[in-house]
């Protein structure tokens, strides 16, 4: 039985997915025929049903990847594959404080707060009042959010909270905002960061140097999908070539010293070793 | 201050990076000097000491990341791109309880427990006992596990749990193992491999062929890293080309209709549609 | 001054490349209005020109690329970074002799034509008729094919020439004319082969297998083109993901002596050479 | 029988590949053993010889790409990928005439001496005198160069030829150089950049934008090693991440009504069209 108020990804006979909540007299009705709401309720996920067209029709419930699919979108959206990574190189997960910004149509902020789960929390940030607005009908719809702060302010006065476990600003100029990131997130926190193009990055790289940090990783994510047929597989004709790139880097005091040390010889690494050793009297 | 048992990063002036838990009485050691332990525990993640040489080193908490980076391993590991894609996709986080076969060294074993946390459940299978072993072993270092049953036993006899949300299976042979698997989840749940040959791929898809699967989903996953360098950017010169190949699906019903389905003209479909509205009396 | 009988690409202001010859009273006739042959003829390559609607031209000469990129099509055609990775790779050059086969529309024919010209030669094969035609057709279209011979027939009966330098096998089973490629060429002559499916690409090592052939490679090429927008510079968002598999090797005779062939040890060696200088009174 | 002069490649059951001419008198040495010069004359390409330490040794003619491989290096050399992809987007070939600077170590002055032939040219420029002698060593030990003229000069001060089909440059910043590049090639011509980074590339952008070329194109390829194993077939773990950017443009004469050109309507234009025709009779 799928329970009222599941989102149902329904597929048809062409391969289309539609999702739709399932709400008692709420019927789904499509180009392929009509299914009742009570029908779909008396079944299971991983069914079948017919409309009164007698069109078949898949019965599926929406995972993770599909909501995040399904999300109405008014911005550029970040793609699953980015998403993965991202949540993964922040270690978004129980118990941990994310904060982002900004929203935008609250693709990452789906995820994030689905990956906190009830004992963790996100921060999100948007100055554009119809975004944050989506972001929470997002949110709603995707069935998450409860552990989610949605901030409609200026990041440049600075983050809604402080000691978050990492930071991910997805927004045109990341390198204005660095002083703020630093400010909101526990020290040795990670920061990540998506960018379009490479002056972007060049940016963002600059802004760096000046700060803090350590760790910087620049990378892209391809995602090649392949025919799934057993005797004549191949990959498909065309990809999405390029989505973003991504940019990480960890809160870090890092003395002149590290930055431009030399290590030394080895004869002469033992004697000063040896002299220490002996000034400090364990020898 | 450091808490005492937390996993350490020391990163050297030459980038290396060690792992090593902070315990009372037991010193960071290495060629760059050391770092005693009491030392260690008064100062913040994010911030740098120096060895009894004089080396400056960094201290940075030891993310999810890190630690899928420091696993012992005695096999093929997971790499951490394709790990986040398989959580991603498997809907891997709270309340959720994903199988998993094998559990090899615990790489994904580790990111499946960080992800589903104390309300979710991982259920792990490994046949070597080696590996069993190992896997346990890399779950406690990694300070994950508390939600992870590992059971020492061959799928070929079934998995040792029912109705699971998601299932992965990267063993040699997965297709040995197809109706195992469709058993041991709920209906609609999705499935997950990790293949690296193209002739495993094939198996697999003839294998997917005759059971009750749709949304057959065949990828491969690509990392490019660039140099973090402002004034000089560019990819860097190499890159790993190759993992493997992911392979998801999900369990579904699926009649001989639904796969042969040949889509009417519009006309002949209202027709068809007017004279079932009539049959049913809803006209 | 542009000479009658020239290649002419017309490009519109919206970017779009008309290739048209040049013939006396021939004009070029567009949405965007007409030009005149006599105009044309009276310009210069790298020029612009009027048509008489306003609307300026660009009048470009047809350079190999542009007519690899405009011969007519009926079968799937080699895009331009395969072919010129396998002119290369032939070897196809002056004074070389090519083997090709199938001619299809003759994309890979006009190219080999090309590089090879009047010193050297270019035997292709096609079997269909209408191929054959539209082959003819395409070289005559882009100015080369005078070193080219065309049979139409069946490689099954063996091809047309021996001795070749070098021969490119574009059939859907080239695992079946392996004996008839290798009597073909020259002692130690590359093959080449392009497939689009892995089941091809292990239908035909395996061919190899039993075959005097030497360094097989199997590769695929990308090309990721970016938006050449200084300050916005990125990829661009869709790219070809795969075009085929190429597949190289060389006529080679081989020992089992060579195949199975155990270094020995150095010492072991040391011994031996000695042994044999000295029975060859070397010593 | 190889003729005395060839390109011999001897191919060890390491699988290692040596390139040398085969020289009366001068025999082969490696560490698997000698084979004297006499006795690789005697045998054909493609066959296989024993040393005198009775390892068999595969012998192989130089291709093209062997001596891509094989030329000596004291500069980042272009790779065969690209080298590939230029030669065919210059279109060199038969009586074509290619200017080209720096030399380097002259790995695409080989290429382009190979595919002009001799009823081809290519002027090429190095001002760096060891790098003008190491180009004219590789030419010769390639076995190539007869059509080519190297000076050692520098471009600032103009190119040694006019009129050129096309024109690449493998320089630092070759901005610098434009209005010489453009002055030394036919109208219309193509010309060719390799750069190794996003900021080179965006400094050539700017430049480009004030001279007289249209079609500019930036891109990277890639080359993906495949395994070639029947029944394990899968891609190599490794690959060349990154080579360079291929940026290409032709020269073109373009006026500001082309490049603002902003389509009108289609009533709008039949309208102008009437008119013009009216106006010039020919209604």
């Amino acid at each position: 039985m799928i329970p009222w108020g599941s989102l149902v990804v329904y597929v048809s006979p062409r391969g289309r997915r539609y999702i739709k909540r399932l709400v008692e007299g709420e019927d789904w009705q499509s180009t392929d025929g009509i299914l009742s709401a009570a029908t779909v309720a008396s079944l299971d996920f991983g069914r079948e049903a017919y409309t009164h067209l007698g069109v078949p029709i898949l019965l599926q419930e929406a995972t993770l990847y599909d909501r995040l699919q399904g999300i109405k979108r008014q911005t550029q959206i970040i793609y699953a594959k980015d998403i993965a990574a991202i949540c993964l190189k922040l270690g978004a997960g129980p118990k941990k404080t994310i904060i982002e910004a900004g929203s935008g149509s609250g693709g990452l902020t789906v995820a994030l707060s689905y990956f906190c789960g009830p004992t963790g929390k996100v921060i999100t940030h948007e100055a554009r009042p119809e975004f944050a607005k989506l972001t929470l009908r997002n949110l709603e719809w995707a069935g998450v959010g409860d552990n989610v702060e949605l901030h409609e302010q200026d990041i440049a006065q600075g983050f809604a909270a402080r000691d978050a476990d990492a930071l991910f600003l997805d927004v045109r100029t990341p390198w204005l905002y660095l002083d703020q990131a630093l400010s909101a997130v526990k020290k040795g926190a990670m920061l990540g960061f998506l960018l379009p193009t490479v002056d972007q990055v060049r940016e963002l790289l600059l802004g760096l140097e000046t700060r803090p940090v350590a760790n910087i990783e620049v990378l892209e994510l391809f995602k090649r999908n392949w025919k799934p047929v057993a005797d004549r597989l191949r990959p498909e004709d065309r990809m999405i070539a390029h989505t973003g790139f991504l940019v990480f880097c960890r809160e870090q005091e890092m003395s002149a010293q590290f930055l431009h040390y030399k290590p030394k010889g080895t004869r002469e690494r033992k004697q000063e070793a040896a002299l220490k050793a002996r000034l400090q009297g364990t020898d």
